[in-house]
């Protein structure tokens, strides 16, 4: 009977190292498309810049042409972005290496902060998302009330740059609020 | 020697009881303060507007004056902010009725439905934060390189409540942020 139950006792164990080890492959797998992600959105975002001759201002006769550029750094709310997504990049790399030098020895200190830096990366990605996605709204459609005219009929280019590293940033975002809630479902396992 | 061990137990069991009511009693706290903050929130930006005589763009001569309403639901993003509020406003108050309908039970997958749902609310509010800080931010100083004025200026109590609602927006999603960290701390401490 007790050889019975220390039997059992093993397969849980067993069953509980090898559930771990998946969790910690796919946490690992998500941190490294993480860094993938944000990389990207920063460099499509960092590297956006469009030049186009536009009729002056007011327009004049005979009509005359100025050559006008848009470029990232203009506007505070990429900056921003561009930002957000090197920290998350910087941190998610970092994570990578921390969780990969936690596996072995369970620090469940270590664990903790992990997973709170994992939250603030959630906080800063969906903030700078917000104001990107503001900004890059407003340059869409404009707004006739404050008298803010669009900019995306002209600067086309510029504008499909601003959506893909928004796009990239979302998906960032939801594979760190992805990574908290399988740290919270491996908690909550462990805890029952 | 097994009466020592046996009510070592119980003074451990007491402990937990006592430090989980105590817990219990900080997370409804919270709830009820996050509830409160983010009504507070809506309806600030809710009730925002403002009506200014300003001279008429361009002058004219004789110089003639219009008078200019600013509304909250001019600008989406401020209507983002008012509906996101009211979601974490509505569903705090409902987590704050579910959290304590949980308390004597311990319904681990419900206890896991409400840091999920905290956790969304935390990527709700933040990105509604960026959005209106970023437009609010243009309003306050303005973006020469789009031609976009600033109008803070001009409506300056309307620019002062857009802060207002900002802030208390701002202390909700930190809450919302602390609530998710009590739960983690939680689940760990009973992992252990």
């Amino acid at each position: 009977m007790e050889s019975h139950i220390s039997g059992g006792g093993m397969d849980e164990k067993e069953l509980r190292v090898a559930n771990q080890r998946r969790v910690g492959s796919s946490e690992s797998l998500v941190r490294i498309l993480v860094v993938l992600l944000t990389l990207v959105a920063a460099l499509v975002q960092w590297l956006d810049n469009q030049t186009k001759v536009v009729p002056t201002t007011p327009p004049t006769l005979p009509a005359t042409y100025v050559s006008v550029t848009a470029k990232w750094y203009y506007l505070s709310a990429f900056v921003y972005l561009v930002v957000a997504n090197v920290v998350a990049c910087v941190y998610a790399a970092f994570s990578l290496v921390l969780s990969f030098a936690n596996r072995g020895t369970k620090k469940s200190s270590l664990e903790q902060l992990i997973i709170i830096l994992d939250l603030l990366m959630v906080a800063l990605l969906f903030s700078a998302i917000g104001a990107a996605g503001a900004i890059g709204l407003m340059a869409y459609v404009g707004n006739s009330h404050v008298q803010w005219n669009k900019v995306c009929n002209v600067f086309g280019k510029f504008c499909h740059q601003v959506v893909a590293s928004v796009v990239l940033t979302v998906l960032a975002a939801v594979a760190f609020l992805y990574l908290v809630v399988l740290a919270v479902f491996g908690l909550n396992k462990r805890s029952n």
